[in-house]
């Protein structure tokens, strides 16, 4: 859910260019990036476009964005060294600017590349070929330096060149490159002063978990009939793997406005509202280990949840490691689980979540043992035990521990996903509560 | 790298709505996912266009992409029961149709979200307003029944009504409501006749790994100059996770062209092409399992190989589990590697590695076992063993064993994923030198 922002605001959108992200081979994460960052100052992004490495799709993508009335237009991919990387002739072509090789420019990227290139044994006609080609810029352009081996753009607006252009920066695809190409680009101009223009807004998270997105946006709605000026703030609620994310921008002087309405939520749903200052759960738990050790024994999410703990810098600290004891016999020999409680109560049980987390903690001697088993599916099921049944166990610090079960919807994959992010609040919770 | 298809194809594009997928909050799976889909048929994919949840954004993304000369839009998100979820407004809108009260699906949704609602507690009077509004569908669309709760539309493009639109598919967002729903919807007219006008083709897939992207160019420009017909064909090549895909697009009577092409690729590069048939390494892995059961002890990677391994279903079969050792205790405790070796040579060393494999093979009682120590980083590098150094070892089937080192590229996440696709690999050569 948004609301409409101001129609003052600077206007930016994303253009990717790559057949691998448009056939889902690959996911696009720049897409996603790149709005994040314009939003984070101040633009509000209207589209992100994905096309292929065809220099007519580019094209005309560009020209659809251009006829927009855009302000500012970031592309990436489609700069490497190979014929078919063709996003500059495709800019230069739409904005209708000459292309001159950079003699100086040329220098640069064949000192960067030669290294890399004698290791892997690539040839050296290739090699000064694809140099000559990103070295071939539109005059005026700004030249980012590469980052990997490809140069970027900063392309000047409609404002400077009269034709109401959008300034346009041109970024390479690779993640590794895009990022810190673009934190050089935002203090070159005229990007950099097109950003200033942006009206300035400070973003603020919060996060829920457990109630349905209908639910949040029931209580939206009461905060509006209470009083709570939402026509101020622009809201963006959204679900991701169970958990609830509420994302604010607040206008200069709005922040009475963002104050009463994270107070409406956190009376709405004091249990649920788990994060009133962008922090993830993850990152919670991290702060409330405070020294102390954890521990997993884990079925159905075999290693998922061991992954996503020592998914952070840093999570060695207090990480002790994890059982993946996906077999009965490596839960019997690894944590400890018993054979009788196996035999009485089947694999997926309250007992065995329980005695799996008591055998992490035991095994790895860690303070906190965390215990799942379930049924990821897409086979296993029974009329008393379905697919997205799983049960999940916290034992410690202490002699504190708490064991629940959940049914989670969803394939194989978003199961697996939900509960180790059900095990993540269950942590939490514990941790909370010793203190 | 792709080439241009040909120009009388059905053309086809994505319209994915949603705040969320925007921010990046959330990552579109809908887009690739209708993409791969509409390829499949035979359509090719021009774009994928994502836009927030503002009423604008999704009518002029719409106009766009009719005044594109699109056959066919698909468009996911907004169909939900509250005020925020616009997207079959926009429609009705921008084709400029009328929108009525079908008042035998309002009952056919109501039904359906009976009882749920009254499992979550939802007010009577906002369920009711939200079937209405779900249930009033453009004049002249065919309804898709809810696969949750909300019903979809295909919507009669220019042939039909004579203004040059394409032929509308209109989807929820949930990925498990879209794909069942755009299942049925290519059964439905006019869709289904649609579909029947593309041209069909034959899709391979080829998989590399161990050589860079551009040494795969040049292997096809020498094909080419070999005479191999590339130009009947349309190949896609993209890098994933340290592994090249080559997607071909095969006409009907191009076949021989494609065989020539994947002859050339198995000459040029004999021992990198791993995969003819599409099928992928861990579908690989699974094939040659062939009774063996397998085991790891994974550091730096903590808990991914095992859930990647985990991931296929059926894979309950041969993984026996997996140990997360992330602390040197747990290496000698757990994985039975020994004081003095993490004393001599590190705990990122080729003994260690090779101690894990042997370790998680004893300690699950497995055929094969597989080790993984290395510096995910960011902090935890040394001019020796900089960061990305990853030490893997494969111990079995028998008495073979395999271990080596790798300087993988990129941030933490990108040096974790790509250190357990190495031993994805490392355990597929394991197993077929076995046999």
């Amino acid at each position: 859910m948004t609301r409409e922002g101001e129609p003052s605001r600077l206007r930016a959108g994303v253009l990717v260019t790559g057949t691998e992200v448009l056939t889902g081979v690959v996911t696009d994460r720049n897409g996603p990036w790149l709005a994040r960052e314009l939003q984070a100052r101040g633009a509000q992004v209207a589209e992100i476009l994905l096309v292929g490495d065809r220099p007519a799709d580019i094209g005309r993508g560009l020209r659809r964005m251009i006829d927009e009335g855009l302000d500012v237009v970031v592309s990436s991919g489609g700069l490497g060294p190979t014929a078919d990387d063709l996003t500059v002739e495709a800019v230069a072509s739409q904005l209708g600017l000459e292309r001159f090789l950079d003699a100086e420019l040329e220098a640069r990227i064949a000192a960067i590349v030669r290294p890399l290139a004698r290791r892997r044994g690539v040839d050296a006609t290739a090699l000064s070929a694809g140099n000559r080609k990103q070295a071939t810029v539109p005059r005026g352009a700004s030249v980012l330096d590469p980052v990997g081996t490809a140069p970027g753009l900063v392309i000047a607006g409609g404002e400077d060149r009269g034709d109401g252009a959008p300034v346009l920066v041109v970024l390479p695809g690779p993640p590794r490159e895009l990022q810190p190409m673009w934190r050089r680009a935002v203090e070159v101009e005229p990007l950099r002063s097109v950003l200033a223009r942006a009206r300035r807004a400070e973003v603020h998270t919060l996060r829920l978990f457990g109630i349905p997105e209908s639910q949040l946006a029931q209580t939206l709605r009461e905060a509006q009939r209470d009083g709570v000026r939402l026509d101020e703030l622009e809201v963006t609620t959204c679900q991701h793997r169970g958990e609830l994310e509420v994302t604010t921008r607040v206008p200069d002087g709005s922040g009475p406005a963002y104050e009463a309405l994270a107070a409406f939520l956190a009376a709405a749903h004091p249990s649920e509202l788990f994060s009133r200052d962008g922090a993830t759960v993850d990152e919670q738990v991290a702060d409330l280990m405070n020294g102390r050790s954890i521990a997993v024994a884990e079925s159905c999410t075999g290693g998922m949840l061991a992954a996503r703990l020592t998914d952070l810098p840093g999570s060695s600290v207090y990480t002790k490691g994890g059982l993946v004891v996906y077999s009965n016999q490596a839960k019997v020999t690894l944590a400890g689980v018993r054979r009788e409680t196996l035999a009485a109560h089947g694999a997926v049980s309250q007992q065995v979540a329980a005695e799996l987390a008591e055998g992490a903690r035991e095994a790895l001697g860690a303070d906190v043992g965390v215990g799942v088993t379930g049924i990821a599916g897409p086979g296993g099921g029974t009329p008393e035990k379905p697919v997205g049944t799983v049960w999940l166990s916290v034992a410690g610090p202490g002699e504190r521990s708490m064991t629940r079960c959940v049914r989670l919807p969803g394939d194989r994959e978003e199961v697996r996903e939900r509960a180790v992010t059900v095990a993540m609040h269950m942590m939490r919770r514990a941790l909370l509560s010793a203190g």
